[in-house]
């Protein structure tokens, strides 16, 4: 039997470019439905609801619904709250006191964790729920998901930027390094290969966290790129880490600062890079190293967001509504590869997806463990969308030269 | 009378996401001349002159042309080298040698520089020879022009990455520092501030080079904000300075490298964006201080490039060619804008760009120092281009709390 009563809809953790595009639409797609008496929006997610902070999404109009659409970045707000059993309890006593029969929850891990935990509590206490993790995550590191919504855009940033990199050090040549965001999961320094068209191109080498970072080895790496190219384009995962799983940058910072959930924090901060690029000019005798930090603008980019990316960001949203509201049954909604390019979406069990991390599988890494594979490529590329440009080179004759100076 | 003879262009600089468009500029406006016997392309600026290193542009497809014209950074490769007085000497050498009556350099204020030296040696010589600046920078900073191609695309970057960093800073509250590039000129800084929407919308502050920052003040700014908002974006320029017109980077860097050119080397380090979040970590009680330094990305990105800013790049490459080549005169080719919005192009002496660099005007900067006016907004709009766009909020009404726990 299909509930009548409210739908409550949040977004959780860091935010990304198509996050918006999943709300608008499970809200457009509940307000098709009968039974469903209101659309709730949680401010700031998790917070939200224990604080009883909600906006009245039916009320909002559909015009301003996909402008909201197109905008990055949580238009609920966001939390970095991670609910325990008692923080499930008060959302959950909530959830009742408004008569919310729905529950979809937009996030990485940690928020299908969320919904995993408060659909139990509604399950023990009889109260008929419909829970559903709606998946997000720019690291693309969830679990049963061949990729993850927000990714696509990141990953179209990061190939882009190495693209103009690229160019750049092409032009000015010395060593550049790239430092991308992602803590155990490589997908977003990888995505930085997809920015190489012709043989020469960089980034030439891709260190990712999945493989052990040998500080040594990396040296004799470079080493081999300059002396061949006289240049170097290098990405680097924030996340890499020494044989013994210590990130490469705790060695030098004097106080590691941590987030709320007990995590490192390495974004925001250029030591990695600088730290690399020191060790560089240090051993090898290149006068022009640089690094940049490529920071915030990886979440939330504005000019720079994939069709795909914002397709399927929308189709998880819808998809969540019609689960809970035609079929009336819980989990995670997946993305699951069907063709070249095609996918569909599924219902999972929430403990597959919940608190767990995917990290980059084998056969994305190449053996030198410097580089990814062409099955990562391939698998990658859709992703970026419709319209990515590439670099054109000149291709005109050389004129003999008549000084020989 | 117009001298029969070749043309050779080169390309200097640090490069831009527009000046391939002001070199297929040049290149296809001067093809168009019976006199020009040839069009040269001489590979990575003068360097390429001095080691006679050149294409045959003449051969080159008008379609690959118009590729390259797409594609950021320099094409026929870039330097650093700053010709003196011995170097143009050699240029000029090799202009003769290789019957060059046409030299078209497209850079900066040091670029045109170089042009003015060499065209000094050919009046010298008695040698025929028209020397033309094409204007290029993202710095904004070349007097006489408006504006100068290149700027407008990276513009339209930097206001991407601050529209997407104050929605994400909005989302997860706490201060957000972005370090934009920029020595002398704070004009690109000072582009952050077009991201602004929302009454509320960062940059809430932003710190330019050509007012004296103070660290008491920012301290005092930071604190201002964020007690109004709980949360705060800022925009700093990397060339800020104290009232003795030290960098304000200059006073933690153990050891400064410098350029080529003897210049201070501030980009590809976070040191100054680290140093601004310690600072404010330890005088305010604020958990939550990241900071970006916005790095190469600004100069060549490939998504992004602003319409305006492409097709003004292409015009005073055209323009290079039509003023040598037509009215058989030297100088730099400069931008004036005659509506709102609409420009033209002049020739202007050598002498009144080169070697100069120009700054924000007063009318550009507010009274408190720590913000733009209204005067440079609109300036600066139109230079995005046609189609930017920008966030939208959620309107819906609050719901009424229940338990008021």
């Amino acid at each position: 039997m299909i509930f009548p009563g409210k739908v409550l809809i949040a977004q959780g953790g860091g935010p990304t470019a198509v996050i918006n595009q999943s709300l608008v639409g499970a809200v457009l797609e509940a307000r098709k439905f009968a039974q469903v008496t209101k659309v709730y929006g949680a401010i700031s997610g998790v917070n939200g609801i224990v604080n009883e902070n909600f906006y009245d999404l039916t009320r909002e109009t559909t015009h301003n619904l996909e402008q909201v659409a197109m905008t990055p970045s949580s238009a609920l707000l966001s939390t970095r709250d991670k609910p325990d059993e008692k923080y499930c309890k008060e959302i959950f006593t909530v959830l009742k006191a408004h008569d919310i029969r729905y529950f979809f929850y937009i996030g990485g891990n940690d928020s299908a964790d969320t919904v995993r935990i408060v659909n139990q509590q509604a399950k023990i206490s009889n109260y008929e729920l419909r829970a559903i993790h709606i998946p997000k995550t720019i690291d693309n590191d969830l679990m049963i998901n061949d990729h993850t919504p927000g990714y696509g855009s990141a990953a179209k940033y990061i190939t882009n930027a190495f693209i103009g990199s690229n160019l750049d050090n092409r032009a000015l040549p010395g060593i550049y390094i790239g430092v991308v965001m992602g803590r155990h999961a490589g997908f977003l320094a990888a995505a930085s290969a997809l920015a190489k068209k012709y043989e020469d191109d960089g980034p030439h080498l891709v260190y990712l966290p999945e493989r052990v970072f040998s500080i040594e080895q990396f040296l004799v790496d470079v080493k081999n790129v300059y002396d061949k190219h006289g240049r170097c384009v290098i990405a680097v995962s924030e996340g890499i880490q020494d044989e013994k799983g210590v990130p490469i940058i705790t060695s030098l910072m004097e106080k590691v600062e941590k987030d709320a959930h007990g995590n490192i924090q390495l974004s925001g901060t250029g030591a990695l890079g600088d730290l690399l690029c020191k060790y560089i000019r240090d051993n090898l005798n290149i006068k022009r190293v640089r690094s940049d930090t490529l920071g915030y603008p990886q979440r939330c980019f504005m000019g720079c967001v994939s069709d795909v990316d914002r397709n399927e960001a929308r189709e998880v949203g819808e998809k969540a509504a019609q689960f809970a509201l035609w079929d009336n049954v819980d989990g995670s909604i997946t993305i699951h590869r069907t063709g070249h390019y095609s996918v569909d979406y599924r219902l999972t069990q929430l403990d597959a997806v919940a608190g767990k991390t995917k990290v980059m599988p084998d056969a994305f890494i190449n053996s030198a463990c410097n580089n990814v594979t062409e099955a990562f490529l391939n698998y990658a590329r859709p992703l970026l969308g419709s319209d990515m440009h590439y670099a054109h080179r000149l291709r005109a004759p050389k004129i003999p030269k008549i000084l020989y100076k």
